[in-house]
């Protein structure tokens, strides 16, 4: 039994209304008319989620970034962030003193503080949770308001973690060193979409972040949307980097579309807001591309150039 | 480098002002006037914090407890939680059942309710991680309020789950085996004094709750307030198993005072408020105990029943 279906099974039951089953990527406290607090969390360990080489600063970074990236895809501005910590015995002073420099930058960056957590000590690789708190403005965006008629957008380009990741374990033979690098870093350190997710709000109909995967992600709006979306594979974003891995056959479409990690905001929006996104998304610095629409129906569709549909691993990429 | 050494040295520099340096067990973000959300978290390690055989239902139980008693102790109503569980890799779907009922219970019990989280699989051990938020109306209790002439109260009976642990790994022979279950029982399934934390409001002048050990927390009391503080041994309440287990030799005095996961409410009062403090603790159905004075100065000393100053351990109890 996976991840979903273990929360489905035995936790959603255990939700709060304003948990929403557990089927969103956050949650919201309503506190004063007009203004929410977006709580969201994020466990990470040594050997799943990061490699026992990265650097702890690198580490520390990514998971506060990830964690910014639910917020910024819920249309919330980040605010505070508490965070528990299981470092296995052992575990050198440096590597500490690492980690919490890398969140100090990034706390710095993004405007964020510390309000509390713990500290405790494993006999098992090292374990991370952390829980990031943001304001938002309105109501928070949702992975359930995508309706039919909707045009679908994401942020940034697709498939650079994936490619990333392949390029940090040996994968991608042949990809020039430039852009190795660039997909290692967008691996190692994603920008979350923090001045475009608060610039969505009261725009977009349904919105998340890209972890596990474009159509695993487009799936999961549109489970919780009651819809179909349909993906135009043509115009999806992509970097030179990912260009070049396709062009060397180092990634196939199926693997950029079910790529994770790149922490984009993909979001459903009325067709009649066109202008007004484009408009939203230069004031906030983030590309944003057009990449389909919201239908009847239900599952997700990526279409080639011909308008073929095209056929997909099941499910995306899946961290547990 | 211990657990408050690390967090003084690394974590500290970081916490937004409302995060108190990380000196207490809670922060508060302030909402709206006279209405504080607190938040706290707590992160456990199996083989460290709880035992691999004990039954997962208390062990989520348990987490969710230690939790609420933070918040007791800062006076704040509980009212949601986010979780993240790190699984080993082929835990069984019976033990997640079981944790989720565990969880479900409490819920029902404590009137809290699951706002989100994450699910990831380990090769480790078994890791869960839980922030609670809780509703404080006024200012949030602290561990830094205690002034000299003030009071010293503890809630309930000190020493059960030090005992508990004892009789669980067969170290309290000749136990009554009732009195071994009893504080078995407290070892296990501690009972957060939701009810009288936040009858505690604006009466208390510091508070927080015993999970290191009373010594070592009346210690942090003693810090963040700039005081010293007096325990008189033997005004401290003992249960019955705890009082079989010093006739029998299996603790002594210094190990009740050090032991740790009572997790009652330890708090400092002026002395003109004991009449109220009594009504109050009556009103909540527990029993509250006097065991000492808040003096100038700085530490913590326990004095024996002729007045003369106890040799205790180093620091009390502490997980990490």
């Amino acid at each position: 039994m996976d991840e979903f279906a273990l929360i489905a099974r035995y936790f959603a039951p255990l939700a709060a209304p304003e948990g929403l089953a557990l089927t969103d990527d956050a949650a919201t406290i309503p506190l004063v008319p007009g203004k929410d607090l977006v709580v969201t969390a994020d466990a990470i360990v040594e050997g799943v989620h990061f490699l026992p080489d990265d650097p702890p600063d690198l580490v520390a970074r990514k998971l506060l970034r990830v964690n910014l990236s639910d917020l910024a895809a819920k249309g919330a501005r980040p605010a505070h962030y508490v965070l528990t910590v299981a470092f296995p015995k052992g575990t050198g002073e440096e590597a500490i003193a690492a980690f919490a420099r890398g969140l100090g930058e990034d706390q710095a960056r993004f405007g964020v503080k510390l309000l509390g957590g713990d500290t405790v000590a494993t006999p098992g690789p090292a374990t991370f949770s952390l829980t990031a708190f943001g304001w938002a403005d309105g109501a928070m965006l949702r992975r359930g308001g995508a309706r039919p008629g909707d045009l679908l957008f994401v942020s940034g380009t697709i498939g650079d973690a994936g490619l990333g990741l392949r390029a940090l374990t040996g994968a991608a033979p042949g990809l020039s060193p430039a852009l190795a690098d660039f997909a290692a870093a967008r691996y190692r350190l994603p920008e979350p979409r923090v001045s475009l997710g608060p610039a969505l709000a009261g725009l977009a109909s349904a919105a998340l972040d890209v972890s596990d995967g474009l159509v695993a992600d487009a799936g999961h709006m549109a489970d919780v949307s009651g819809v179909n979306i349909r993906i135009e594979a043509d115009r999806v974003p992509l970097s030179a980097a990912v260009r070049e891995a396709l062009g060397l056959g180092l990634m196939t479409w199926a693997d950029i579309l079910s790529a994770g990690d790149d922490y984009e905001i993909l979001f459903a929006a009325p067709a009649g807001r066109r202008a007004e996104i484009a408009a939203r998304a230069a004031g906030a610095g983030v590309a944003v591309s057009e990449i389909g629409r919201v239908a009847h129906g239900a599952g997700v569709a990526a279409l080639d150039g011909a308008g073929m549909a095209m056929t997909l691993p099941e499910g995306g990429y899946r961290h547990f």
